[in-house]
């Protein structure tokens, strides 16, 4: 198996959660780090992941992309920027893990589903909260139809409001908060639930950050489930400094024949309380926590990069939800999703079958 | 001070919950028990408040408002027909204490509200969880500021199906689930937190009772505030029998400068526990229990009624309100909320300052 290569390109975002799970598999290497950026900085990295230690830096991505041909590409910046690079990335052959949402624009996330289409590379983005125990408990007893079929899912992401940078203001840099931290919501719904969404209604503000007034701080989506079920979507950014952890995340879906209540943050590693049709409630056991990024590494590296076909339309799609959302709720109106980038839309797009 | 009459209409619902306020009230007596249908049973009612004991049963309440001539009507029967029975009472001069929903159409609504003003009657529906200590602590520290600006408002109500008579199955006899229990969510918002809804979307379905397909085992509504926020309603009937309480009711706010959660069917007498602004979690003191047909009650016995309009309004207000959530969620689309029965259109309607 020959050493699998990885480039870095920009410096801000979730790149650590990707550098931590490479740290611990020996056929990879951090190859380069590129700058999006002049003013971008790596130092933080390097102090903490070994392997980006000796990494060469690059002063742009294209220049690495080209000279450093990495297999990989990890893609962390302002989010106006991630579906650039990753366009530029997967034109030089790379495989994707890139921070969410994968573009802010649904022609710019058409771009690079082309692009990934043409040149048969997987791509996927930091959502990883199917990785959590809680989720994956939840997921388990969901998705093996212990709950009976599924009729409500409330899902709701809650953060700190902390520091945000000042583009966080700039819709056309930032995107918005639907697809910065609802996307997760949407993520976390499907990886649960498997249920596809047919329609969507939306509404967002800011209610407490005059300072950067064009972050919205809070949002909610209303959500009518494919085959029937409905689903609310809470996302907000007020979660008070003086809280016991930073997010407060939870699933709750309520099937025809019971029902379960996931919190990601609360306990030692998440909770999941399931109730069952004429039984106590009782804890689910949690599994281990998952390592999605790991977990696509190992696949490239073992050849079978066909075998993410499915999860990087699944990627696409979660995006794609997450603008139509932000849409429903610029617009004030109930948006119909039509099947873009569902399994069998990609399957007709590309003439492949997915695994 | 003279003794108050109150006749009991029907013999369904929530009756008992207004009945057993009454017991404590010495001034006042159950003067008539009247039938809506002919198979109108008494008996537990008589069994359970010994002042409905030695009440005269009319066949008709045509019968009893001509006869007895109550005061007060306590009305509880078949959905459909709480309109109809609080018209013929608000004619007969009767103070209503109604069954919720109001009315379970608009025009019905519209209709009972031109009565009520006409005869100058007090007119409150049996929406009680503002009572409840849970919601009175969370309804002191959101009305007095303490959150901030509020942004987001999330409420469930969940209950067991257990049993449900065959004509909660009938549009035209139930109305749906929304203003049945809906409501109490609704009421519930404007409780905690004195917003009013400028806009809203729904879905609803039945997903584990196909046995009464046509009535909505589910339900959700998306809610923009006047003035900002964002709100989620998540109703279901699909509570586990095996579940430790009948309901699991929870309403959550988030304020620009702390949140709240109130759960109140968990604890002794549910919980509210807030986070604010720096500080660490702690749970809410919980006042008393309120009891609101006292208090209606004591209101007319003192001569005050007219200091019962605004909370009159406010009943015909929140009937309105889901009458309008049902029409999202029946038609896909937003509605827009226009100011019927609010404050502001009562007063103009009715040349009266309200207190």
């Amino acid at each position: 198996m020959k050493t699998m290569r990885v480039g870095v390109i920009g410096a801000w975002g979730h790149l650590g959660s990707v550098l931590e799970q490479i740290e611990a598999l020996p056929e990879v290497e951090i190859s380069g780090l590129a700058r999006v950026f002049p003013q971008d900085r790596h130092d933080q990295l390097q102090q903490a992941y070994p392997k980006a230690l000796h990494a060469k830096v690059h002063g742009t991505y294209q220049e690495m992309l080209e000279s450093n041909r990495p297999d990989i590409a990890v893609i962390g910046t302002r989010l106006d920027q991630i579906s650039v690079a990753a366009n530029a990335a997967a034109q030089a052959g790379c495989h994707l893990i890139c921070e969410k949402p994968l573009a802010i624009e649904v022609p710019a996330l058409a771009q690079l589903w082309t692009t990934v289409q043409a040149r048969s590379v997987a791509c996927i983005s930091m959502l990883a909260n199917g990785d959590r125990p809680a989720i994956r408990a939840a997921a388990q007893m969901v998705r093996s139809g212990e709950l009976g079929a599924v009729a409500v899912v409330n899902v709701r992401k809650s953060y700190r409001w902390g520091e945000r940078p000042e583009w966080f203001g700039r819709r056309e840099l930032y995107g918005g908060t639907i697809p910065w931290i609802g996307i997760h919501a949407l993520d976390m719904l499907w990886e649960v639930t498997g249920k596809e969404i047919s329609m969507m209604a939306g509404w967002q503000g800011n209610m407490g950050h005059p300072e950067l007034s064009g972050c919205q701080d809070h949002a909610a989506l209303l959500l009518e489930l494919a085959g029937g079920g409905v689903g609310t979507i809470t996302v907000d950014f007020l979660r008070p400094a003086g809280a016991p952890t930073h997010g407060d995340d939870w699933i709750r879906v309520v099937g025809s024949r019971g029902q379960i209540e996931a919190y990601l943050d609360r306990g030692p590693s998440g909770t999941c309380h399931a109730i069952l049709e004429n039984a106590v409630g009782r804890d689910v056991k949690l599994p281990e926590a998952g390592k999605v990024f790991e977990r696509f590494i190992r696949a490239i590296e073992s050849g079978k990069a066909g075998e993410l076909r499915a999860e990087t339309a699944r990627t696409f799609r979660t995006t794609y939800l997450s603008l139509l959302g932000r849409q429903a709720a610029e617009q004030n109106h109930i948006c119909r999703v039509d099947d873009r980038y569902s399994l069998q839309w990609a399957q007709k797009f590309s003439g492949q079958k997915y695994g």
